[in-house]
Parts: C-alpha cells; structure tokens; sequence
C-alpha cells in the first residue's frame, strides 16, 4: 500500500497469526527472561495463571502483521517512536491475534518529501480480547 | 532489586551489551522484514547508509538489560505499558548499548499488595548517541 492510498479515517485489517508456547519462551529466554515469560510451571500457579509473552513479543507481532499488509509494499523509511502503548491484557500461548490499524492522521513534511502517519494499532485474540494497543508515527519516502 | 530499594530520584546503570548485524537480520527477518533491517546491500546505498536495528528489537534489547540488572532479583509481575517511546537515532551493527534508569515516582497499589514505579529508559550507545527513550510503568507484588 503506498503513502498516497492511506487516508485519514481508514480502518485497516492488518491479518491474523497463532502465538505458540515455543515462541514465547525463545523470545522471553533472549530478551525478557522473567519466570512468567519462560516457565510454565511456576507461571501456571501464579497470577497469571499460565505462560504469558513478553509485551516487546506481543509489539513485535503487530509490527510483523503490519510489515505483511501495508508496509512491505509501501514507501516505509521507518518511524521516530510511538505514544501510549498499552498491554491491555496477557497473550497466551494458542491466541490467534488479528491486528486493526485506524488511520488517525496523514501529512506531509514541511519539504513535502516525506509522508508521515499517524495510526493506532489494536490486537485482539480469538476471544475478542483487546492485548495491545498502540499509537504509532511512520515515516514514507516519496519522492 | 527489591522493590523497596528503589526510590524516586534514583538513577540505576543497566549495563551494556553489543548489537551484531546477524542478531539485527534474524530478528528483522522473524518481526520486521523491512529492507533496512534485512538487506545490508541496499541499506548501504539508502539515506540509511547502512542496516539499522528494528526498533522493537532496540526496545528488546533494553528489556534484557533491565531484566539483568533490576527485574530479575525483584518482584516484578510485569507493566500495563509505556509512554513516549521515542527512537532518536538508529541502532547499527557494532554499537554497544547502554542502559540507564531514571525512576521518575514509586507508589503503592490502594489495596498496598502492589508496588508501581514509573521510571525513564534511556539507551545510548559507544559514541555517547541516545537511541532509545522511553517511560515505563513496572509493576511489584509486594505482598
């Protein structure tokens, strides 16, 4: 999807994809290794009762599914940071997570030379839960 | 660190660690296939001037120093989110990156069974760049 296509108010359907318990504890084992990221057992008697993925996981899902729909095929340079991120709710092994991206704003650098959105990310697993959210700036070259 | 020990004001060192260009594609490739994270050839050639870090992996890698040096010897049950999470500049192969914590407020939970602090990340790297910014909460079961 290119700059020009993406129109304040739009609402995007990012795609969907299942989290493994696997995957969890690799990512948590590497960068977030806290027991109720990588040890199921102590995990399953605890608050959480269960394993639940490191939130910086669960972003990088979202970032994934938005790589794959929109800015694989866009003019994306990157993004200079993000506003209110909330994990609403844990992700557990098995959820099926679909992203949703609403287009809140859209604009041109002051030399017009660089595109710029502003959207909120929302995952939501299987049950309709709400995990994450997010209010993202991104960068597009166009000319 | 317990959650006691950490107090307003308090500036907490979370150590280093170097970033390769193989960590920076693998993870890119998994979360965040976009060519300057996955293509050090054409990255070479972009206003880029080579491969850059995902910045969730930036976010990952402060996580990892943070678990080391505070949250794996503490309380920790994990954070409802973050705010203002900016990424200045970015991360490449090589760098050294080092954390520093700033805790901005510590409380308690009204029931007092959680401890909440609020605390600002900041990573920079070998050459003294600020890459990453952001403000965290972080959540204690203290009783």
């Amino acid at each position: 999807m290119r700059f020009d296509q993406i129109k304040s108010g739009m609402v995007i359907e990012g795609g969907r994809r299942t989290v493994t318990e696997a995957e969890i504890i690799e990512f948590a084992t590497r960068y977030d290794p806290q027991w109720f990221h990588t040890d199921p057992v102590r995990a399953r008697d605890s608050r959480w009762k269960g394993l639940i993925s490191s939130g910086w996981m669960t972003c990088s899902i979202a970032m994934e599914l938005a790589v794959k729909s929109v800015l694989a095929t866009s003019e994306s340079i990157g993004s200079p940071g993000v506003e209110q991120l909330k994990w609403l709710n844990p992700v557990r092994p098995g959820d099926e997570l679909e992203l949703r991206m609403e287009v809140l704003e859209t604009r041109h650098s002051r030399s017009g030379a660089v595109g710029i959105v502003k959207w909120r990310w929302m995952l939501t697993t299987q049950a309709a839960v709400q995990v994450l959210e997010l209010t993202a700036t991104s960068l597009f070259q166009i000319r």
